[in-house]
């Protein structure tokens, strides 16, 4: 009836007579009272790279921004349209999320592309190098390094554009003051996609290790 | 050695013996090759619709977009930063996708504030009023409704919502072109949060309901 | 009877009723045959990171070249005396080693010495400094990063110095020569004291990992 | 991934399932308060004199000096890289070390190298013949010896070149100052491969014996 995608239909057949019969009532409490998630995460759109998946995560627990590259822009009020911004107002504002986690990644493909200094457009409009060039005020230093390899600057570039983020969340006026307050905390991960390993940042130094190493 | 929540980590270390320890070489081959989904899926940031969750989905499948009510902005080449478009053409152009899947659910915060006329702005810079205001020409005549129940106001712009993404991403010329050419597929979807139910839309009528029933 | 450190004396005692009883045979082969070992390792003198100890290798396995920072100076035939030097033509030329690792290691204190701007000569000699400046080619720019954190700057350079050191061993008539012939293999590793880690280079890229990650 | 040798591997392999696994706590404690050893110790690098086999030592005990024939050059602040008075003066200066153990071994290559009066260079460079060549002042009566036996020359020599590297470590003004004040101690040891013998050096005398017989 519907050129619907078997494949994503059987995978929610799976979720229907798997995962809901066995959370149904969670499901139910969490329509009838609406979500309270405790927890933000900017992760990026990567498929290999699901926060619900590498938290292992149920219904109610994370709400999800996912954009190329996990980035978040500075606070800029234009009245331009700002999914990120909108997305982070709503879970600081009306939700009352406690954390706010910027999640990046190995092999990130909007990040090499920053690094990239013959990246093509895609389209006439540029929409990804626009929106990669978020990343130039940091991005130059290591994309000129003679010193450090291709891996190098790749994995350096995902840890400073997460530590980048966290700086730009902190100029959303909602965010500085509910973090001074102590009622939100913010934190950096990046995700090996080969290892699986989950390394997370260090607030006082900024550098990223593996919790209990 | 970080104030990283306790929660994040014990769910990670679940997915770390389990999931990714089944699927490891899956995870190594995905980080080797690179990812190659077939789907790229707009989805809302709610934390009950996760759409790895619902379509019981694995690494590597899903290209996933997530933002406040699954919108699709037009197509506007003016060199602002567009997350949403810069992502949509890197799934397209880059990844080359076969299907794009525009998911909405019930129960949708960022609907309800479009729909309510004494909505007041979360900040001052309105980020979540702002951007909401792209369903503001396919909203007014049901905001105004007053056959509607508050209920089926709700549901009828959700998926209203749905078929106003499609249109504008059909606005992409990339997009435009590649369905022309029969490799690229549009679908819609609604995700029921307290039945788990979900609701495919029909591409000829626009019409929603349940596959098979 | 002498002023031998009681603790020396007690190790000792514990190798001669342990190990050395175990391996007497080994020891008297290797005293009348002579060694040959098939690994030159160059590592550092810290005294956290012996070879021995990390490849857990008995007698005869490793030829150790141990200064501050594992450095290999270039090829300098000017008649003086380098100790270094003199020490890698013995095991390539005379013992014919098969493999030549440079082993560098985390927190090492060469390298934070060499990143430190404000550093001071230990003496008026300034020997340490004088030492660590065969970085200086290398190290300016991860000096200099603004981006990177102390910690990883530390980890950049730690690892830079081994592929320069790696480089330096290239400019070895003796060592071109037999690598060219596939009689010589040079490798780089890294070993994380805190983690017990070994960190392996790719001789292709130059990155850093973890064998079988 | 990479050509790294098997046998290290392996061998790694048994010290982190081994000795890390046990000394994980101590390993954790050296990497963040750094290391703190009371000994430095300068040894040569044969394979078969590891110092810290010979003094079952553990992680942080002996900060280790390998260089050919274990010498210790005399003082020259000549501006030139001096890899083994690098090391000495950070052991003394930044780690401040209350002992300093030179130890020789039976069989030195070097040694044999010094005394041979038909040696070739081992290459253009000749860098093993001018790193022994420290040694000429003391060798040549013994090399020119008619009495004793090429094997009672070989340990002659060795034990006289222990001597020699401890006059010379007194020519460092941070060395002389810090015995002179009862903070440093110098002292001698030879190890003999075959038997597993240490033989330890009278600091009144200059003779070698075995500790307790």
């Amino acid at each position: 009836m519907s050129g619907f995608p078997d494949r994503l239909l059987a995978g929610y057949d799976r979720f229907m007579h798997g995962r809901y019969e066995e959370e149904r009532d969670r499901y139910r409490d969490l329509a009838e009272k609406g979500q309270k998630p405790q927890t933000l995460i900017i992760a990026c759109c990567d498929s290999r790279a699901a926060p619900e998946t590498i938290f292992n995560s149920g219904p109610g627990e994370l709400f999800v921004i996912r954009n190329v590259a996990n980035l978040v822009p500075p606070y800029a009020p234009d009245g331009e349209f700002h999914s990120t911004s909108a997305a982070l107002e709503f879970a600081v504002q009306s939700l009352r999320v406690r954390h706010i986690v910027v999640m990046g990644h190995g092999r990130c493909g909007g990040i090499a592309a920053a690094l990239d200094p013959n990246a093509e457009p895609l389209s006439p409009g540029d929409f990804i190098g626009r929106w990669m060039s978020l990343l130039t005020p940091v991005s130059s230093e290591i994309q000129q390094s003679t010193m450090l390899t291709a891996g190098e600057r790749q994995t350096a570039l995902e840890r400073i554009s997460i530590r980048n983020s966290l700086s730009n969340l902190r100029t959303f006026p909602c965010v500085k003051i509910l973090e001074d307050k102590g009622k939100l905390d913010l934190h950096g991960a990046w995700f090996d996609i080969s290892s699986g390993e989950l390394w997370v940042m260090d607030e006082a130094t900024g550098d990223f290790s593996r919790p209990g190493r």
